[in-house]
């Protein structure tokens, strides 16, 4: 986790020449949107205005003449599903080919930044947007994330990493204090943008409406400017959400520099005063400018690249939509699976129960609602290859939850001809929105209730899932012939369920999240959402599967799980230091007929570290096609980085010596192979000095032995339990408490010796 | 919770006046000790030394000559059940007749203070202090602290209120800074004392070795002035816990009077310069001597108050030894009973297995370990009444913890001739210590493996546990006949122990802890004890019973339970308020044929609150003596004041208003009746602005229709799931976003009229 050393210095030197022909009002205006979705027109000093557009899994671009929330209307555009789903392929190849398709609809839509990815982790169940996020781990979410960056901005587009930092509620978002400890940040919440920042460097940051340990993050100079840019040395240019920025001149000074949307001229007044005021320094204002121009430029030089070959939006669609089936299919997550599945045509009646099969729950509600170009359905996906005269379809429920016994009647009806049953159950969408966050993860209680039905008059039911967080499974999942978790599928989540069903393609989604026994399991339980625009972190570092793990709950299902069509073996698993990364390597044999892909997880831990530990963390994966009967090697490379941990006590990152431990399995819990490497520390955290405690001094290589002489000289055993407690002293308070049996200044040059020796 | 108003200003008149007699080097010497136990000597000031020593649970009166750290050879002294033990009576004046009898000792003794009663929070099982420590419940500690105060104090000797705060672990105690956020601190931390503070004024209140939220105690102005003096109306000492102050000017400047023990003239020369330099006021320091004096001044108004009449210290430990038996019996929980218990004598031979019958454990390790004047133990106790005869005893097991399979095997044989077979098991000395903390809960290997070969063979097992800090019991309980948990009895333990399973005494004894069914389930169990200096309290009010209940955890024996040789029935609960107190009664019928003592407690709730509460808070207990077959009314009166929750808005102390439940029950979760009562609460944490969000000016009982109607006419729906998203929007931000629909100037005289009306 080294900070970036890029190269090229921005903003540019053109950024700088531009924003030297702004005088002060120019400059503040270009620093404010100059509406809901664009930047200042200076074309006198060569910078037009740029249009900036919601993401972040699809393009929406607001018709002219939207609302005036700005949240309707967009044009047409590909819906890929959004990252809940995506984050489940585990690909990052595929999540780069969908970042590159959606950048290649912005440049089609003229639009030259894409509001995405949101890396923000899914600290609770609840959250009302984990649909619009990669994972419950910072590892996966940085890589998925950097992936969909790569994507997008290799057309040219930019991509705006949001939302920084710690939002992680959509409850009272645009007020709420996030109370979260130092290392607890650094470990995870800020984890993923650094890696992408780090790696990528985007063009924009976007910060979170929220405040950070009680500062707005668009005024939080310690976040905008003391992390994001001096320790990982961001180059691009830091956005508001739109309408986070509380004081425009204070913001600026933070390192917020370009404020959405527009305020009509009304903050681009205040800068100005300001600077007249010399309350803001002018050469704030100069660089927020020059790193909006820079954006503005770049997007110039992509206009200008591309203009001779101006795509066929319609082409772009129809291949983006095979590409949205693909991703939909990829982030499948078969959860269980008595052998029902594949379905086969010819083999008997299939009953499709369901409203959202027929009415799909394909995306999130929120700024990020795409207006799809077209939109696949399972039910007529299904029909289609098993033929109408098999399939029998019931919607069984109302989306809008009320009771309606004739179709549950209906349902029941259908399924008792049947030879085996899909039930489509999934939330509907009012449940799941940008905005709110849930108060449960109940399915509704007209989906479980005929879910039961079926479930006692049937016994080969599958259920197939459609919601963008989290629900409880654990009252019927393991009476399920088998249970296929669909996510939000996208426009062709329809058609990408149905192929996994029916085998076309082989399942190898994973979850990117834990699926709790219950609600009052999950980590935040007790804290979230907070109270008074206050919320604490009371769980710290145990986020998701380290929560679980960490006081060895039983879950739903693991974090990492995901089932397959074929089966696959580890063998001769090795793990060995090489250079500054960990190599793991291992046979992953498919000892199946059907060829298949499998996702090698590598999780970390340190026994007996000396500070608090999540018990295994991910650091690597690797997915590897095997073809049936076939063994492939897997090559994950853990760089010693990502072990390290944030210290509270030295303020930084610290790689703690010792005898780290290496799962390799099929999951957090499908651990196949445990193996150990020995690796280097940094030096101790605190070196030894007369504040050091007795204990410590006689834990010292170099002085311990004296310090125990010296003890026992004293009359002292220092092996007795009632010296325990003279082990906490420090020894500087020993020379009080003991006088005669040490001196202060002999305990001095001891010390400094001692620290030479480990220095 | 109004601060205290004591009508007498302390420092007195006359502590100002021997002062005046002072030059600053004597008054620096008077604010630190003279030596380990005792303040400076200053006669011609007419403030001579006086002597302070450990408590809490008996006198530790060092003997002259003793050992450098001050730990041992005490003169012999009536040793009282510990904390751990005087809780578990749940009797407030059985405490204060403990307090009382440990004054009359101190008096006998001529010390003038006994450092104690320890009220800090058992937030972690690991502890290696709790033995020290009352309860996991701030209500409990602070009412039974209050009763410990007020025995000692009524015999004009002073008590110190200890350790002044977060001192909840012992790892790194003297570095480690407790992070606890304010509603945590005020909540559960600093709640038990502040109730003795405002009710007992004791005579000195002891600062905590660590840090709180990075500030050490001792020289932590917020917590030692602004909070202990300013908000609660402290008027009496603040000593130093020993060796815990830093920097003696800022300690004195931030309120800490007294350092101890002594520097030799370091500290006090320090003091000295920092007045001459100007850094410490020499009023800072007038106010610290001027509070030393008083205590001095006090102790001497007692000692010739007393001086007619010398106890004769033999007497008083005869006495005070039956009192100690009476505490030690009381003490006693009967966790689980299928009424083998009480033994009776000549109803069959009894085994009686494990050394600590013999050899007991009686008191915990470290600062308050006392010589005790005798020592009971349960084995003579149980031969003396059942007869030699009837009694066949087995060591069965090393308290050294070293397997010896002859031990092993000669208890099985005498359980196998046996009717019933009592096992005493426990924690051995050195597993529990001032000092130190425990790294797992588990009862030793030997003795576990001992009780599984015992409960294998005879189904008639009691078990006896003698120990200072939950054990896990979990394993075993069950299939126990009876569990006893008899903690540390001090020196009347065995006798009291004794008469409890012999039904002398019809045990009342209720848990001030949960026992929590594994290690895993701890509310701090993931954070204990920190790392590098600092401890987090994530679990943040949750602590014990509060945690299992709000994560509706099982638990093993949960807070508040205990059994009795006689069953209660509960009836004709109600609950009404009646002036400032929420007055619960409740019908106590002893429904079998032995005498009894029911404790009924009362816990409150508030459903639907607007802050995260625990479900359920002690709130008020009574204690009821009731004959065989008979019915007596239980009341509780519990103060309004009880019901309110620390504020993070308002900082500060509120009373929501709404419909509390209280529930009356044997336990808390063992609730008989659930009453409501509507309180009126205070005013809006947030009264109405410009920045409360269009949600909160919708739900206003004053704008909300206008605000509604404004939302209508714009061609808003403020019921759509579309709009939850605007609901979030602060009215402030409304005007940016939306130009036309309000301006300010209306915003603000709207908002203006709303808070005009709920003022």
């Amino acid at each position: 986790m080294t900070p970036s050393t890029a190269s090229a210095p921005v903003p540019s030197r053109r950024a700088a020449d531009a924003v030297a022909r702004l005088d002060t009002a120019q400059k503040a205006a270009l620093t404010t949107g100059a509406s809901f979705w664009h930047t200042a027109d200076l074309p006198a000093a060569g910078l037009p205005s740029v249009m900036v557009t919601d993401g972040p899994h699809g393009l929406r671009k607001q018709v002219e003449g939207g609302d005036h929330l700005g949240l309707l209307d967009g044009v047409a555009a590909t819906c890929f599903p959004p990252a809940v789903t995506l984050a489940s392929t585990w690909d990052a190849a595929l999540v780069q080919r969908v970042g590159d398709a959606i950048g290649a609809e912005a440049l089609a839509e003229q639009v030259a930044v894409v509001l995405g990815p949101g890396v923000n982790i899914k600290r609770s169940v609840r959250c009302g947007r984990n649909f619009e996020y990669f994972s419950e781990d910072p590892f996966l979410a940085g890589r998925l994330g950097a992936a969909w960056v790569r994507g997008v901005q290799a057309r040219g587009v930019g991509a705006s990493l949001k939302h920084f930092a710690a939002n992680n509620q959509e409850t009272d978002r645009l007020r709420i204090s996030a109370e979260v400890d130092e290392r607890t940040l650094h470990e995870i919440y800020l984890r993923a943008f650094r890696h992408v920042v780090t790696t990528e460097q985007p063009w924009t940051v976007m910060c979170a409406y929220n405040a950070l340990n009680g500062v707005f993050a668009a005024e939080n100079r310690w976040l905008l400017t003391e992390v994001l840019r001096e320790e990982w040395g961001f180059q691009g240019l830091v956005v508001s959400d739109w309408g986070a920025v509380h004081d425009r001149a204070a913001a600026l000074a933070a390192g917020l520099d370009l404020e959405m949307p527009g305020t009509g001229g009304r903050t681009a007044a205040e800068v100005v005063a300001a600077v007249a005021a010399g309350s803001l320094a002018e050469g704030d204002l100069d660089l927020a400018a020059q790193r909006v121009a820079d954006v503005v430029l770049r997007a110039g030089d992509t206009a200008r690249a591309t203009a001779a070959a101006r795509p066929d939006l319609d082409a772009l669609h129809e291949t983006h939509h095979e590409l949205a089936r693909e991703a939909a299919a990829a982030g499948v997550v078969l959860l269980t699976n008595d052998g029902v599945l594949p379905l086969t045509a010819g083999q008997g009646r299939v009953a499709v129960v369901g409203e959202l099969a027929r009415t799909p729950r394909y995306q999130g509600a929120g700024s990020s609602q795409i207006t799809p170009t077209r939109l696949d359905d399972a039910l007529t996906a299904l029909t289609g290859r098993l033929g109408a005269d098999a399939v029998r379809f019931a919607p069984g429920y109302r989306l809008d939850g009320d009771a309606d016994d004739a179709l549950d009647d209906d349902a029941l009806a259908a399924a008792e001809g049947a030879d085996v049953v899909v039930v489509f159950c999934g939330l509907p969408p009012q449940d799941e929105s940008e905005g709110y966050d849930r108060e449960h993860i109940e399915l509704p209680d007209v989906q479980t209730a005929l879910l039961e039905r079926l479930l006692a008059v049937h016994d080969r039911v599958v259920v197939v899932l459609s919601h963008g967080s989290v629900v409880r499974v654990s009252g019927w999942a393991g009476r399920a012939a088998a249970v296929v978790e669909g996510w939000l599928g996208g426009q062709g989540g329809g058609e990408g369920t149905a192929r996994v069903l029916l085998g076309e393609v082989n399942p190898s989604g994973r979850l990117a999240e834990t699926v709790p026994v219950r609600l009052e399991d999950t980590p935040d339980y007790l804290d979230f959402p907070g109270e008074q625009r206050t919320v604490r972190y009371g769980e710290g570092v145990f986020v998701g599967y380290r929560w679980y793990d960490g006081r060895d709950l039983p879950v739903a299902f693991p974090f990492g799980h995901g089932l397959s069509y074929t089966t696959f073996g580890y063998a001769d698993a090795t793990a060995r230091l090489v250079g500054d990364v960990v190599r793991v390597e291992v046979d992953v044999t498919n000892e199946g007929d059907r060829d298949g892909r499998e996702t090698v997880q590598v999780y970390a831990g340190l026994p007996g570290s000396s500070v608090r530990r999540p018990v295994r963390e991910l650091c690597g994966f690797a997915q590897v096609d095997v073809p049936a009967g076939a063994t492939v090697r897997a090559r994950v490379d853990v760089p010693l980085d990502e072990l390290r941990y944030w210290s509270v006590g030295a303020r930084g990152w610290r790689l703690e010596g010792g005898t780290y431990r290496f799962a390799v399995g099929a999951s957090s819990r499908d651990r196949r192979a445990a193996l150990d490497v020995s690796v280097a520390g940094d030096g101790p955290v605190f070196p030894l000095t007369v504040d050091s405690t007795v204990g410590e001094w006689l834990a010292d290589p170099v002085v311990g032995t004296m310090a125990r002489e010296r003890a026992v000289a004293f009359g002292l055993d220092p092996d007795s339990p009632a010296f325990e407690m003279a082990k906490q002293m420090p020894m500087r308070g020993v020379v009080g408490f003991a006088p005669g049996l040490v001196d202060l200044a002999e305990l001095e040059e001891a010390a400094a010796a001692a620290r030479a020796a480990t220095a």
